[in-house]
């Protein structure tokens, strides 16, 4: 049967993750319907990373069987148009071998984290950025993160719900730069646990500040240390997290 | 009386434009109101531009007038807590003389206009870009720009309603550059007539086409010269259209 490999933006704004979910409206959910509208057939879309709520994709990937050989172009257009009204867009199609699996055929995530930071609200980005309205330093940031780089157990930076079977994950690059108001953290990996980019941008961002509350680049390797999940600083809002690009 | 001289943002989409109107919620009205919740004081809060239904702002520019000498960041802070939950946001206020008027003052005023160049749906740009599926060539677009910088009249490309007393302005920059599947068009001048950049943009449109509805850089300079409103392309939506700065 005819595999499908999908390129996929969404803004998560408007839903409860990635993940079907019964009485949900999920990016899973409004695809797979999508599917069903296109060639008739029950098959679930299976992506490359399960986002949470709120979390946002311009490089989301999934794969799809369907028993028909489509052409390309229609199954992209196919599919916008039975998505909408949702802010989900299916970007490009490809045929792929029936051993690519849009998960476990990954090689490697690259996740980007918004932070405004300014001390008016947010207009345009609210849902779509981070504001924190202490000054940060990004370079402090920076120098802290590299602390994180490399093969650690992260269990201090993962959710208590976090289904992986182990803690331990190779983190391949945390960069931190400021351009004008806007603070951006680069991480990519092979994989993260649930979690882990918000835990570690929150974290990450009290290294960033002056005064009360304050880490220093030390305090977050004894937090990595602790390999206690207690020992995590504030988890980042899913508003600015966005899934840019899978590798495989 | 002090006057104070603000630097606003504001996503448009919500408003009916800038310009208070009776059962309307506008950016000028709803600023105006938290003027008054600061203040006590009824004064229409003047703007550099009055922009359209749609249109975004990242650098309007406003003066208001209040009995009391407010420290800076007060106005500033009293005026966002006065304005939630409008996506207005006031990023700084400044002490300006008597003579300042941000309107009649104003230099040069800078309008960016987002182009998404693809063919699926936008997700997050719905109402913040406007969205061209047909292939453009930004280049071609560029060159025809420049036959419409410099000083001419501009009745063509000027709304029916425009008040202005001359349709002659002097353009100072028309610039379109490529970035990715985004066309970006920078334009620059003292001051605009109504929906001009909107009319320049959606003409200019055509000119980054092959095939049908297709224009060249000679069919622009003949729209020009003709100085009859009947000879303009398109008009751009407003959603793609940011008032990005005003110089004094």
């Amino acid at each position: 049967m005819p595999r499908y490999k999908l390129l996929i933006e969404y803004d998560g704004a408007p839903f409860c993750g990635w993940q079907t979910q019964a009485d949900q409206v999920t990016v899973q959910g409004v695809l797979t319907n999508a599917v069903k509208a296109l060639s008739g057939e029950d098959v679930l879309v299976q992506g490359a990373g399960r986002t949470d709520a709120g979390v946002h994709a311009r490089g989301q990937v999934a794969h799809v069987d369907m028993t028909r050989e489509w052409r390309l172009d229609t199954v992209r257009d196919a599919l916008n148009a039975h998505l909408r009204p949702h802010p989900v867009a299916v970007l490009s199609a490809e045929r792929v071998g029936d051993d690519f699996n849009a998960r476990t055929s990954a090689i490697r995530r690259h996740y980007f984290y918004r932070i405004v930071n300014r001390r008016p609200d947010l207009t345009f980005d609210v849902k779509y950025a981070w504001r924190v309205a202490r000054p940060l330093d990004a370079e402090a940031m920076h120098t802290a993160a590299q602390r994180l780089v490399g093969k650690h157990d992260f269990t201090t930076f993962r959710s208590t719900e976090c289904q992986a079977k182990s803690p331990d994950k190779t983190l391949d690059r945390l960069d931190v730069t400021r351009i004008g108001d806007e603070v951006h953290v680069f991480a990519s990996a092979r994989s993260f646990l649930h979690n882990q980019v918000r835990s570690m941008v929150g974290t990450l961002m009290s290294t960033g500040l002056t005064g009360p509350g304050a880490w220093t680049a030390d305090d977050l390797t004894h937090a990595l240390e602790a390999r206690d999940r207690t020992a995590c600083g504030q988890v980042a809002p899913p508003d600015g997290l966005y899934l840019m690009k899978v590798d495989y």
